[in-house]
């Protein structure tokens, strides 16, 4: 345990760039934040690069001795320089950083073997709702989720937040949707785009072996440029007056239809 | 149009009031923000008790004219006292006053014809959940929303503005929920509780003509004594190791399986 004291410590500086996606991207590391997921990123074997404990938090013996095991760097803060990495209102008083995420295989490898069951997302702007998709891609089993360059950071704190700790065992991908789409169809995976005005519903589609769901920005749904590349354009059904459903609702109706549909 | 330059005008004091639970259960009113919903509210047939406008914001001339034949008193403010009225970082520059929504017919009333589809919410606390829920019901032709003591504030702004408007329309109920499960109950509505270790399962389980699903609590799910009062327990089938799913996302599977077998 390395007490620091003082915010101008120049790991506490790189820790904070840590907040944005620039100093994410430049320091290939992110942050997370309370002890649930600290819990969930060490029983998903993943190993932190640095521990940060404010002073005065008590932790699990255990997950000291695992973390001591791994080598892991251990940092104790005031609560005035926690605070400052916090991006909750109430921290518990502890923080991590870890390395970006790389799935174990190539999205190429992914692909190969039936069933497929992936999860597209275009320009999706909140990362709550980011965060819920990959929680609910684990959850119903999907294999992969693969996100535009227009969708919000991955590791934003929010998305980490809202992920319960999915992120770190559902493998995502990052890429040009239009490549991508076309790969995907070159391997024999079905692109279902997801639309209000869809002309089939997605409860009376027979989904196949391979299939990947295509869902869209909040406001505008799925680009129409994109749309035209789908195998399959799908609604969900609905009732009346309302115009559409929360993206991050979509995605589980689709991924709960998948595995209905078994 | 009523000009107000200061932010001491009694008028400014009270609608800040509007931004607890507590002002607003003593006003019976609520603040909503923003174009869109203003436009669904005046659509779904809501009177606003006050409009209230940031100077230099543009109104379409038709909601001015729609808001003049109702004789609802609209207010220009200086941007700095609107800031005050605003949850957002980027207002849009338009908010009014609502009553508090009262649904057209007592719940009795909503339970007696079948088919009944509805769903009760015990001590969510998420704001984005619940308002999700609201959108979710709506779409998927939910009858009734019915809350626990316990739930986070129907009028939170948050709440609001995640409902996109469909809390004008969904009728939502309040109440203590061991007293309305035998309420449920007496008029032949089964009340089947969504828990993540229940026996049955959603997908495999025919739902009856008149049906309330019960959901709870993000951290802890439905209360237990809440969950024997049900008639049956329900689990939305999961692959591996997911925990559970966002509670708005239960919802949303349970009715759209509500919805899906017709």
């Amino acid at each position: 345990m390395e007490p620091i004291t003082s915010a101008s410590n120049p790991k506490v500086k790189k820790w904070q760039k840590l907040q944005t996606k620039k100093g994410r991207q430049e320091q290939r590391a992110f942050l997370i934040e309370g002890m649930h997921l600290l819990e969930e990123a060490l029983k998903s074997g993943l190993t932190p690069q640095s521990v940060i404990v404010r002073d005065g938090t008590g932790l699990p013996e255990e997950w000291l001795a695992a973390i001591r095991r791994q080598g892991v760097p251990c940092y104790v803060v005031p609560p005035s320089v926690f605070q400052r990495l916090s991006a909750t209102q109430h921290p518990q008083g502890v923080a991590a950083v870890l390395p970006l995420l790389r799935p174990p295989q190539s999205l190429e490898e992914v692909l190969e073997k039936p069933p497929v069951t992936g999860l597209i997302v275009d320009e999706v702007q909140d990362p709550g709702n980011l965060g819920t998709m990959v929680r609910t891609a684990e959850a119903f089993g999907a294999d992969f989720l693969l996100l535009g360059p227009g969708t919000v950071d991955l590791y934003n704190d929010k998305v980490v937040r809202a992920s319960m700790g999915s992120l770190f065992r559902v493998p995502v991908y990052h890429g040009k949707l239009e490549d991508w789409l076309t790969q995907l169809k070159a391997q024999g995976v079905t692109v279902a785009a997801a639309q209000v005005e869809a002309p089939g519903r997605l409860d009376e589609f027979r989904l196949p072996a391979k299939v990947a769901f295509l869902v869209g920005n909040e406001a505008r749904g799925v680009a129409p440029h994109l749309a035209e590349l789908a195998d399959v354009r799908l609604k969900i059904p609905m009732a009346g007056a309302a115009e559409s459903l929360n993206v991050a609702v979509a995605a589980a109706v689709l991924l709960y239809e998948r595995m209905r549909q078994g």
